[in-house]
């Protein structure tokens, strides 16, 4: 393979080499323990500090706002148990969607076998929320509605302020989670504006390091810790903060949120090219992200051929892509976000993600499609009867 | 100040340079998630399972029986709260000890609110488990015990394999879990052959990264996650597996194995330096850590005087120490473990914690003891009645 071309973003981003190389100094300088009394310990704390300032003022909110997590995951666990738990008078009626990701959907299956009662909203052939179903599954008794913002396998982004206004509307004390990770650093977000109560972000999608996240947490708003012990993170988040990794998330974030509006153009630019390259080179191909999407995910179903084969085709040539989410891609099971979304099974088995980032360019639009217009040929299977 | 005499190693170490090389490497080469179908995600995955084998190599264990989890909290969690919850039928009794981390402590004040009951073991002068009454408190219903290995205090070493079969021998179904954070990478560890059921260990204890931990589940025991979402782990712990510092934690566990035993000779032999020289040069003091402990941990209340004071005078000389454990150092209250064993209040106060690591040295010591020697007589205070 002559070079790489990375389009699976959405699954993992490459650190940036800024973010890197401030990680090895913080390992190497300010490797104290925060807990600790002397200055090894303040300056770590201070660090730390300082990265919950840099990322609180990306989303607008207070830093004390922000609880940093071990990653996306753990943020969306702590948000919806650590909400509960801490209000278990609010109700025990939950809602959230039929697409959201893992670590949303099994925190729900979870709830269920602890009596929630729970509702799975459908979305439409756009992958957008039905309102009005929201609106009429909200009740007295619901406790918290979980939405994710922008969807990881097809990009559809929810009308999240007007969600919140339809779940305030129907239940002031209805606690509203917003799932941001894909959303983070290519949106502009204010979760207080729109109206969110709890918010999950995650660095490793934004070129900052794995292992860290953060959960907003509305200043009003109170939640259990999940995780016991020496009490970080205002009590709610034990274990030895993750200082180099909290350092790395902060920079990064400081890094992709100079760029927001520039990296959103110039991705934008580079999707409407890669559908049109399709158009001009490729018989037999829908385009399954719906219109207004985000940009930086284009999902695409190609006719008569499996996903998996194109991507060992695509790779063998150094172009990295994903069937799905990367999640829950070894499941080896149809997209649930697909067919939530109404596609016809026909569609699902043929259906990539390329999810960019701002360091694509238009050269690797141009390689993957040629790349493309070479394997698939060559790989689509006859139809016979099924 | 001079140079830095870092002796506060058991509050968290400063990574290897080659670990912090290392990991930068990781970072920018092999930055795929674990959970990608191409060959990005594959590498990724090839280099979490490296890491795994060398861990597991460390404790004669399946690298099956180890999962990967952000820290020395999360394992004590994970183990404690999956295990009952995989196995509500084993009882609704549990047992630790007085002298226990936060991490677990706080886990079982978290059962008592589930409607467990627990027992905390007292320990004697020594900081050792009260074997008689943990022989007699175990019964039927008795799920799980739960025993540190290594105190993060004062450095008792639990007798491990007798506790093990203390339990067995009173109830078989009883789970054992260990939390070996401070012995881990310090002493040989042998999980299985000591009869104990799960383990729990850190990276930034022996100079790896913070944000990564593990847990040894033994093959036959069952446990539920506590983070719900992709299944990575087994199905065990969900969320993108934290790769640059899954090979660091590997790589720091390869390199102080390597040395293991030299570094146990060496840092006995500076325990014993630094108690000598105590002796020569310091009146009115009382070694706290017991004869035969780790000779990592060195606990030593200086009389009449406050140790936090201490503290700050040490740290103007550039020497870096701890009273009582970090993790809970911001809470300035006495510590729990010198309560638990007995230590009369006069001592609780002037308590200060030395723990080494194999990179300390003679010199280190003797820079120490000649400052304690400039600046207690300073800060003693006179005793007025209290």
């Amino acid at each position: 393979m002559d070079r790489e071309i990375y389009l699976d973003n959405s699954a993992t981003t490459r650190p940036f080499d800024e973010v890197i190389e401030y990680m090895g100094l913080i390992n190497k300088t300010v490797y104290g323990n925060p807990s600790s009394l002397h200055l090894k310990g303040i300056e770590a704390e201070k660090h730390v500090r300082k990265s919950r300032e840099a990322i609180a003022k990306t989303l607008d909110i207070n830093p004390k706002e922000l609880i940093f997590t071990s990653g996306g995951t753990e943020s969306n666990n702590m948000a919806v148990i650590g909400y509960l738990r801490a209000n278990p008078r609010k109700g025990k009626h939950v809602i959230t969607t039929k697409i959201e990701h893992p670590s949303i959907l099994e925190v729900f299956r979870y709830l269920e076998t602890l009596g929630y009662l729970v509702d799975y909203i459908d979305v439409d052939r756009n992958g957008i929320v039905n309102l009005n179903m929201l609106k009429e599954k909200i009740s007295d008794d619901t406790a918290l509605v979980s939405v994710m913002y922008v969807n990881n396998e097809v990009g559809s982004i929810q009308p999240i302020d007007e969600i919140a206004k339809t779940i305030k509307g129907r239940n002031k004390n209805t606690a509203f989670h917003v799932d941001a990770v894909q959303a983070y650093g290519k949106l502009k977000l204010n979760p207080k504006k729109s109206g969110i109560d709890l918010m999950s972000i995650s660095s490793h999608k934004i070129h900052g390091p794995k292992g860290v996240g953060a959960l907003f947490v509305r200043e009003s708003v109170k939640i259990e810790p999940i995780l016991f012990g020496g009490g970080q993170e205002s009590l709610l988040r034990s274990g030895t903060e993750n200082v180099p990794g909290i350092c790395g998330f902060g920079l990064a974030a400081e890094m992709i949120h100079s760029k927001l509006d520039e990296n959103y153009e110039k991705v934008a630019g580079l999707k409407n090219l890669f559908i049109e390259l399709l158009e001009m080179n490729i018989e037999g191909f829908t385009v399954i992200s719906p219109e207004n999407s985000s940009p930086y995910i284009i999902n695409v179903s190609f006719d008569n051929l499996k996903a998996e084969v194109l991507l060992h085709h695509l790779e063998e040539k150094g172009i990295f892509v994903s069937t799905g989410s990367a999640c829950s891609s070894r499941k080896k099971k149809y997209s649930h976000v697909l067919e939530a979304m109404g596609i016809k099974s026909d569609s699902l088995e043929g259906a990539l993600r390329f999810s960019l980032c701002g360091q694509n360019s238009e050269r690797d639009i141009i390689e993957t499609v040629d790349a493309l217009k070479e394997i698939i040929p060559r790989i689509r299977i006859k139809k016979f009867g099924r």
